[in-house]
């Protein structure tokens, strides 16, 4: 299985509005509920694409719990699976037994519940222009001991992970460094570690050796001062990622690794809302790991994958139809050695 | 006691931000969480200065129950009482009992539950110009069923009522003539009963005869057509309410009953937030009702509650200083006979 790690997730509410107006009033015509948070974005990618997926992370309060009933709803009923565990007691598939079928596989809850509620995020999407306005809520406050426990929940996950992604924001009260402290620990028990975060926690988790990171442009920026891509990603990579996978909207993306430099990119522009495009190339990526594809091959799938969900008319989801259609056309290029 | 119904009762959040920005992301800094709708405001106002009240109408869902916690946290604890019922069987003192202190009174949960979820309302606050942007979901869809058990419970609880407020907006699934409805059975039931909604529900519930509308003037001009006070306020009475008290914010309220004509105005216009003012006049004028005031003394205090309210650094709690400094000084200024 694939365990995919939020301490921040949130419950997304999505509002239809005809046009945001500041200091007016509005009536909410059209409104959706969802369980979020990258890391959970990323399992219901995975889940799509056939992969058994365990997410764990912080849940709690009344919006904790509805997150984890419409997680529940979000998961296939479980195929008669003796083996198949409780939320409490994840089931965890032996490793390398990766689906290669496309029905979807199950997300297990893995989450620990904490005392704080969890966050709301909201999205207003201006019906006329499809432009959306993002308010964040902050998260609950932490403590110590419940870091504790996410630590050991976690330790026992990585036994039966064949990789793990580390996604988001770091809720109040968890310091820093949480994110190198969890890349370790995957290190340390020879699971793939991807890292997905920003700032602070991205730089000091870059220090701990993640196998992967794929910052966007921003992100990338933020880290290492340029925006000149091969440059940044480049810089990224030399502070301690094995590989660095820079996702560069439009323009496909970038991967610099071990094995060689790969741009890949879609076959054309495409119109779209990308939220969400950057979770379905996490889940593109790490899913091509366990099925031990090619560089290409993975690139391929990530770039299909986000393009996909830029085009699909709900924020997050992917475009299936338009996910097999891209696949073959996403194009790959490779850097001659001289350029690396 | 007294009876406060909300139809579509809400759970308030409201969130600071630095300044809202369509179609950029932002960092809720401040939030708070408080159950909402007219009828609970109204309430809460009741409960501050001393009376009893019971609030009915509709929660559910997860959300609901968040509200529901939120409304027993509000209420004091209940003083030794044996006859203090539960939420279920709400505690009704004998008629014409209210308290002249100014001790916080209970307020009694008699709110039907319903399977639909409660909406949530959110109110986005620019801390730099306290200017607020208003989010509101349109609440659950109430079926026939939930429909008549409210209706049983309203029957009920008339029983012990001094005296009924029926405030705000219908969720869906209830018939636009609801209110009209629960106007003719207090009037059955001899409870005097003030309406506070707008549209089309509070034209059909005028019709009905209740004792009080207290209409804003974007709301007289709605019903009447004019936005001359004296002519929409008599306007608004031949339709059927007894008596009129229209609400022109810092201009105070315009009185026209059976017993007179006044208009009432807060000594000097104040700065702040008008959330929830118009909630506490209402509260003002039924409470001054049950105690047997004068309609000077009830316009007084309604004006008194909602500048008090203004002035207050939160929406929708009134600031109990002000309110006891302002409460001699609003001006309250008769028409003759002849100008009726």
């Amino acid at each position: 299985m694939i365990l995919t790690v939020t301490l921040n997730t949130a419950l997304d509410l999505t509002y239809g509005v005809p046009e945001l107006v500041p200091h007016a009033s509005h009536r909410v015509s059209e409104m959706s509920e969802r369980p979020g948070g990258k890391g959970l974005n990323v399992a219901r990618v995975l889940s799509a694409l056939g992969h058994r997926t365990v997410v764990t992370g912080f849940a709690g309060g009344a919006t904790g719990a509805v997150l984890r009933e419409l997680l529940a709803d979000l998961s296939p009923q479980e195929p008669a699976d003796p083996g198949a565990g409780s939320p409490d007691a994840p089931h965890v598939p032996e490793p390398g037994t990766a689906p290669a079928t496309t029905a979807p596989a199950p997300v297990t809850d893995a989450l620990v519940t904490v005392a704080g509620n969890t966050r709301r995020t909201i999205a207003v999407v201006d019906r006329a222009t499809g432009d959306t306005t993002q308010l964040n809520e902050p998260g609950p406050l932490v403590t110590a001991d419940e870091w504790a426990a996410l630590l050991g929940r976690y330790e026992e996950l990585l036994a039966g992970a064949d990789a793990v992604a580390l996604c988001g924001s770091l809720p109040p009260g968890i310091h820093v460094g949480a994110y190198a402290e969890l890349v370790r620990s995957a290190r340390t028990a020879g699971v793939p570690v991807l890292l997905d975060t920003s700032g602070e926690p991205l730089r000091r988790g870059i220090a701990a050796r993640p196998d992967l990171i794929k910052p966007n442009a921003d992100e990338l920026a933020q880290l290492t001062g340029s925006r000149e891509p091969m440059r940044a990603t480049r810089d990224a990579r030399r502070r301690g990622a094995h590989g660095v996978i820079a996702s560069l909207g439009p323009d496909g993306m970038l991967a610099v690794t071990p094995d060689g430099i790969w741009q890949a990119a879609p076959p054309a522009r495409v119109p779209g809302n990308p939220t969400g495009a950057g979770d379905s190339a996490v889940a593109g990526l790490l899913s091509g790991l366990v099925e031990g594809l090619s560089w290409p091959d993975r690139l391929r799938r990530a770039v299909a994958l986000s393009t996909a969900t830029v085009l699909s008319p709900t924020a997050g989801d992917f475009d299936r139809a338009a996910y097999e259609e891209l696949l073959p056309r996403v194009g790959i290029e490779e850097h001659a050695p001289a350029a690396r």
